[in-house]
């Protein structure tokens, strides 16, 4: 089939695509490796403590934990699995609610969390907010929030799970 | 630790970096399922089959097709397996050059890429491209095209590659 045969994204809405796609994947392929250097986390690990820690008693139902990552519920269960296997997270069933596993964040995990923060932080401002203006950074935030408006408005700043956001 | 003992991000850093996190994991989730269920193909698949489909010769060496998507070796190892398996791909070393495995596009890789080109083109017009406005998009691309500029200066616009981007 020729190109022209094809309904493909125009020239100018795969530039806009594009910048978006590659550049978040290229930052987030820097977080990562940073992430796993400095602080032996995989960056989904991390994020998974990070909620954890913010969430009230340092625990979140598993089924929760996916709907914010916006994570498969399999792809949760492995990666608790593994938290839980170096000491850094534990399942609970909690009483008087049989309906989900809870994650619970023990104290390990938490200092493993604390540790890896100004990592994350670093990397961040380094990759992501250090190369662009007051003004891009404005309108990087307004872009964002617009999307999540239409995909995910439970994610936007100010509802009520916004204490839990890595 | 308390909150101001760790040098965590400020709410205003935290609030751009997860307007784009949070966007981009929303768009993709849903860039995926659309893929998923419309088309029978996981993104990073398509994305494989697609760069080929751009590629002289239809075909990349494994070594580059990692490069391009900022994917670990491991990781292209597995998709092309996949991909060899259900007959989109093979693999080949080329002659005179045995430094590396080729991943080439079958003639059944090429249908199925150009039968999922429309899906994703609409997934990501509906995501992404529809909710913003003309002079969001321009700034998207800016901001977009700034940080790979930092990151990955290869993969901007007009960049020898970009034939090959999906």
């Amino acid at each position: 089939m020729s190109e022209d045969q094809i309904d493909w994204l125009t020239p100018e809405e795969l530039r806009v695509f594009r910048a978006l796609n590659r550049a978040w994947e290229a930052a987030a392929a820097r977080l990562d490796a940073d992430l796993e250097r400095e602080a032996g986390l995989p960056r989904t690990y991390f994020d998974i403590l990070w909620r954890l820690r913010r969430a009230p008693g340092r625990a979140l139902r598993m089924t929760r934990l996916a709907e914010i990552t916006h994570s498969k519920a399999s792809r949760i269960t492995h990666a608790v699995g593994r938290l839980e296997a170096a000491g850094l997270v534990r399942r609970e069933v909690p009483e008087g609610d049989r309906r989900g596993w809870l994650a619970v964040l023990t104290d390990e995990g938490l200092a493993r969390a604390e540790q890896a923060a100004p990592v994350y932080a670093r990397s961040v401002r380094e990759n992501v907010l250090g190369p662009l203006s007051g003004r891009r950074r404005e309108q990087l935030t307004a872009i964002g929030e617009t999307l999540l408006a239409h995909l995910d408005p439970e994610s936007l700043p100010g509802t009520p799970d916004e204490e839990t956001g890595a």
